[in-house]
């Protein structure tokens, strides 16, 4: 496969990649986003989203991602489909290579790759992943019409899918490891709303049960390990940023942050990071597209600034 | 008047402090934003944005503004018209006056007021200031129906505006100061392909001239000074942090920015900045939004991690 030359290579397509390709096509650079899915893939997990500044009756997620990747695409970013597995330095360019055979040269780099979901790395979670072990409460949820599921973790995510799950099962068991709910005091104050939730603090699960399907879980709390029968279980126990790939380029926090300066920069010159990937992000969406667009007004003035 | 309690205060009713202000009272916290105009004020002048991620078409100012309001407004937050002349501290407290002797004390207090356009300081700029001299394209633009106007500046907001004129008038001169724009590649490119505009290089506008209102400015350039005879004239020479009410709190950058962390926090406990009043913000509408949003999520773990 011939190189590809660009002059700014985004990697990822969520809200920070996308804001970071309008603006980086807008001011005449040569501007392309690295997805491994399609761009704007986790965005469109979300059911609503009541916090985007600009939409007081709310956006579904599965509006926004689309309306933004149209945005890029009409500003003129070119969208590769690609899974980036390194990125190093060639001089004053940046080599980044894609696990298919991909390889891409540019004069700046932004990584907007997001994180993933945390695993809790408990028996049964591989084995029943797809098969009642789930991630996506609006994918999912309409596979539980009228029954019981649980959900792990106690944050925006976990309230929020746990709220999404109630209009389609019958009952929802959040188990939360502490003794609060860290999340927004909205949807707390809807999930004490709820009478089909019912939040279990200080428990921990500790194994999922099942033969072909997942049929229960095993959880430890104060009273010691107990059964609880559920038909599914989802997954909200935080985040890992996806940042392998420039972990020989620059230093990374101990959760694998990415570092960078008030305009995004790293310690790598050509370098940027935008969105819950790089350190102290406020992991909320309008958040880390205004991290795009610092990127990518840092990375045009950075590329102006160098002859080529 | 009475003091008026809060846990969060924001000052500002731009972008940066409506989406704070939305953040803000999803958190659960009682939270005011402060305003002296309406809020939005001066996202209304905007034509139309087509940066902001999420409206592929575009959207004017006069649509963000009132919709992002009333975003926040329906979130539950209160909006005090005032103008705020001074941020004290009392214990853990701010204090924060306004010019008309409201006063306001709050855990925490987010600036995010915003910037003034710089004016040129030049003879005849104040005299006819509303008589030939503005600072609004879309407000004043109508005046000047078939007639030649001049636009001071070389960045996006002076390129903005000279490109919203040419709907209105006959003819555009804008003066640059340096030898090209700064604007991005997008405008500079619509603004090589529109007949009615004249870019010229290297001048200075150093005079207004008219009688009851403008008839020309006398410029400066290699050539010496000479007269260009105009009917208004459009000045955006960069923008002055509204900064001065927190200038004893901590200490501001030479052009009057206010400093801040990654997540917004200031030197001063209890005290965040958001949007182009803080230190290398990268003066995008959506860089602000995610400043209040990333300074109220700060703003929302200072406040409960503390006794009141």
């Amino acid at each position: 496969m011939p190189e590809q030359e660009f002059d700014l290579l985004i990697i990822g397509g969520g809200m920070a990649g996308l804001t970071a390709g309008i603006y980086g096509a807008r001011y005449g650079l040569n501007t392309a986003i690295v997805e491994q899915m399609m761009a704007g893939a986790q965005i469109i997990n979300l059911e609503k989203i009541d916090n985007y500044p600009g939409f007081p009756q709310g956006i579904a997620g599965y509006e926004l991602g689309p309306a933004t990747q149209e945005q890029a695409m009409n500003a003129g970013v070119e969208v590769l489909m690609d899974t980036v597995v390194g990125v190093s330095t060639d001089g004053d360019y940046l080599l980044v290579n894609g696990d298919m055979g991909g390889s891409y040269r540019s004069k700046a780099v932004i990584m907007a790759a997001g994180s993933s979901l945390r695993s809790l790395g408990i028996p049964g979670e591989e084995e029943f992943d797809g098969r009642g072990v789930s991630h996506c409460a609006t994918c999912d949820g309409p596979l539980y019409m009228g029954q019981t599921v649980a959900v792990v973790g106690g944050g925006d995510s976990a309230a929020d899918e746990a709220l999404t799950l109630t209009e389609y099962t019958e009952r929802v068991v959040l188990f939360v490891r502490g003794d609060a709910l860290g999340a927004q005091q909205v949807l707390q104050d809807r999930i004490a709303a709820e009478p089909k939730i019912e939040v279990r603090y200080n428990t921990e699960v500790v194994e999922i049960l099942g033969e072909d399907t997942v049929s229960g879980v095993k959880i430890r709390s104060g009273d010691g390990e107990t059964v609880e029968p559920v038909s599914g279980l989802f997954i909200y126990v935080g985040l890992d940023p996806n940042s392998a790939s420039v972990a020989d380029l620059v230093p990374l926090d101990n959760a694998g942050h990415i570092p960078v300066g008030l305009n995004m920069d790293t310690p790598q010159p050509g370098l940027y990071a935008a969105g819950d990937i790089r350190q102290q992000s406020a992991a909320q969406l309008v958040a880390s597209a205004g991290d795009g667009a610092t990127a990518a007004v840092a990375a045009f003035r950075y590329i102006r600034g160098k002859d080529w």
